[in-house]
């Protein structure tokens, strides 16, 4: 048998796949970027066939020969070798969607297109009762789709596993487990202190500038114009058709200065993950990320580990003062740093800082595992969902549009996304320490505005790699441990302690 | 058997071709609005990909025994209906895409990528020699192509074909043969008039209120924006998926008000046909425009017949003005006017005017029946180009740069194209005529900025039909007679006449 043909020949589909995705993804991005409003029929249509196109040539029979060909000569190359792993990573996701029937792949997508709807509408009326029947079926959908898998250790493992490769439930639990009381007594320790200001921040700050700044920030830490660009959008996200071309988007807040800037380096830290991929995983199976984890530990790092850092604004304070000087020109960099490090409990997750985001995650991920364990009905969500705010963050929702409404996920069947948040953080955390220990100057080099050896070493230990291997193993073998929470902790408490002066 | 169930399958497949395309289209715009310049590697795969998935459909036995079943059916149905047209349109493209070996589809898309640099360096440097072999493998190709077309009347029609469906070589001979010598004539009889003044066009206009001015006119003329945008782009053009989302292209010269301005009517003409297709047709075999010509002859009307006539300036030369008071605040409507309708023979088609434009399509198609007749090599191609301009235009170019190098097409192989514009004018004179006589105050509405009128001709008349019609029948069903360069010579005749004081 000629191994090498058939690899040939599965890469080759894997490749013509991956071009259908890249259109996707492009049709998707101009959607949210350019696309007039008439343009909505049509782009579904579009999009809906390669959509189609693509899984019916991944669920082929052709690739299932092809993979149960070369599944024992894979065995007997290195473990890790890129054809060995590419192999693994076809299985799997072989294994998953060729078990889920059609029917339910299309009852799933027309599901999700009317609850979003539905959804935004609720949100918007405040009215959880009109959102209850279509939660209740798409947690119907998703229990169904999880019993395809069984048998499995736990219901919640199939939907985690969509997001985070080889994690399970299990895990999660144990990890948000020891995080929870030491967010909880960091969040009390600092209410105890006297609250520092920020009011600053929330004056009028012209549009054009805060975008010409971004894209003065971008460029110092790095950011590849040649092969990405940005543009405005309601939301922000990143996108990306391999390491060719990859593009983020931000909106602006004139009366917050805060918004586009943390969340253009949010994206921008997805954005230089993806344009740090080896260029010989485009159109393979290892292209891309290694999970949403490990995905949002490079966006939140350079959102707060490196984006509220000290360092960071000892260089750039400076030329943000100059954009803006009747706003900050009397606000020392001091009170700056603080005001944008002020920690608040709220309702809202994606407004929430540092120290209370966790909580936000853990209780969506705890409601999760109760839907899909039976141990929670939906109509008793908003009762439920309340009295946990109260609990971990001292605050009751006003309403169910400040509560249980407030993310669009659910309405999309996204259940089993929101712990990869949290788990981004905390892996942030451990690459902090460890890139921390390996670059000891590292804060220095900040200052100056240095950042080739921190974007060095994150190429190095996790970009190239792609989706080469699954998120605890990444972990492990950037920082020698698993997912844990203590070096994450550490780095808020030390940060806390001297912003809030706690003992 | 059941018919019904046949063509749905064969529609079903046609929207999924189609789907593909609108895909293309959509990576073809982004390329030349947004892309960034390390995107085109990637870009290139996925075109290719979306392409091949595309012509693979549509080639496949199942569309070929789905036409044979279904054309005895179709027989017995009016002729005119759409299922009827729908069938033979289909057959038509399915039997030319058929008799194309897969090997010279591939030999083709290879050496028109090559050629492009290739021409894009020789016309830079001014050296046909280094694309002469270029082009002698592309003319050879073409030739070979047209073989495979083989028997037909003329070596040149198979070409044609492929832009004007149903136009024959002797037809165009024969229109441009009786256009000719009065094109030649109006311009003598011009060039013995005195010159008119447009110094005051060639003045600095600010790119945003070009940019303000030109939206302002596309709303005004009924651009829909709801489904079609306008971006800046390199080249300017008009791209569309379905009637639900068109876009144009603009490109700004700070130095020339006009060069951005009649550009915009020129693409929102061809936008506004598109958006006028019946919603039925899309992702059907009958979407879009008739042809290249009747395609041509929207985007001309709008540019030349509407946006330089009087009426259309008594209407909006008030608030260029309001935008420009430096640059024309003491130039009275009537010599903006004259200004915007000089003629002046000059070296490049597409800076031509409407008076001599003609000439320069008539030069090149003489050149490239006598290539495929193989009457002329491709060596002599200078000498000859230059003779011709000298005998049509009175000027001989300076240097092959602005001469036979000036055009992009035949680089990507496009021989058979460029007749279409000058047909388009043709037929936009014809439309002109009979549109003057449905609407006897259509110069009154246009005056008073009332385009309603003329868009409702368009779109009853021509635009709803789609692809539907061939353009000769197209023009026959609208004015009653075939392509006639009478209606277009008595159009411009009578227009100079008045501005340049001729007899």
């Amino acid at each position: 048998m000629d191994y090498e043909a058939k690899l040939n020949r599965l890469n080759e589909i894997i490749a013509e796949i991956s071009d259908l995705n890249a259109a996707g993804a492009l049709l998707g991005w101009d959607q949210q970027v350019n696309m007039p409003a008439g343009g909505a029929e049509g782009r579904g249509y579009t999009l809906g066939t390669l959509g189609r196109l693509a899984h019916e040539r991944f669920v082929s029979a052709e690739v299932g020969t092809l993979l149960d060909e070369l599944e024992p000569y894979a065995a007997g190359l290195d473990p890790d070798s890129d054809t060995a792993r590419t192999i693994k990573v076809l299985r799997r996701n072989y294994t998953k969607e060729t078990k889920v029937p059609s029917e339910m792949v299309v009852e799933f997508a027309q599901t999700t297109t009317m609850a979003h709807g539905v959804w935004a509408k609720a949100r918007h009326e405040n009215d959880f009762a009109s959102f209850q029947p279509m939660l209740e079926k798409l947690v119907d959908l998703r229990r169904r789709y999880a019993e395809l898998f069984a048998p499995y250790t736990h219901v919640y493992d199939p939907l985690l596993d969509d997001f985070e490769p080889g994690l399970k439930t299990a895990d999660v639990k144990q990890i948000f487990e020891a995080l929870r009381p030491q967010q909880v007594e960091l969040i009390k320790a600092i209410a105890g202190q006297p609250q520092v200001d920020a009011s600053f921040l929330y004056q009028h700050y012209d549009e054009q500038k805060q975008w010409d700044f971004g894209v003065e920030v971008l460029t110092k830490i790095g950011y590849d114009w040649n092969r990405s660009r940005q543009d405005r959008a309601a939301h922000p996200f990143t996108t990306n058709f391999g390491n060719w071309d990859v593009r983020i988007t931000t909106r602006f807040d004139q009366n917050y200065v805060g918004s586009a800037l943390f969340s253009t380096l949010h994206e921008g830290g997805h954005a230089m993950y993806e344009l740090g991929v080896d260029s010989k995983y485009n159109r393979t199976a290892l292209a891309g990320g290694a999970s949403l984890a490990v995905h949002e530990s490079q966006s939140r790092m350079w959102e707060n580990l490196v984006g509220r850092s000290l360092p960071f604004w000892e260089h750039f304070y400076p030329r943000l003062q100059e954009y803006f000087p009747e706003q900050l020109g009397n606000v020392p960099l001091e009170s700056f740093y603080k005001g944008i490090n002020r920690v608040e409990p709220s309702l809202i997750r994606v407004e929430a800082d540092e120290a209370t985001y966790n909580l936000h995650i853990m209780l969506r991920l705890e409601i999760e595992i109760a839907l899909m364990e039976g141990k929670l009905a939906v109509k008793d969500l908003p009762e439920y969902w309340n009295a946990r705010m109260q609990e971990y963050l001292g605050l009751t929702p006003p309403n169910d549009a400040k509560g249980v409404l407030q993310d669009v996920h659910w309405s999309g069947g996204m259940i089993g996304y929101f712990s990869t948040y949290a788990l981004g953080n905390l892996v942030s955390g451990q690459f902090w320490e460890k890139i921390n220990q390996d670059i000891p100057d590292l804060s220095e080099q900040i200052r100056q505005g240095k950042f080739e050896g921190l974007r060095g070493w994150l190429v190095e230990k996790v970009h190239q790699h792609g989706s080469k291997y699954e998120p605890q193993e990444m972990v492990q073998r950037v920082t020698g441990s698993k997912i844990d929470p203590a070096p994450y902790m550490r780095y808020l408490q030390d940060k806390y302690r001297k912003i809030y002066g706690l003992a």
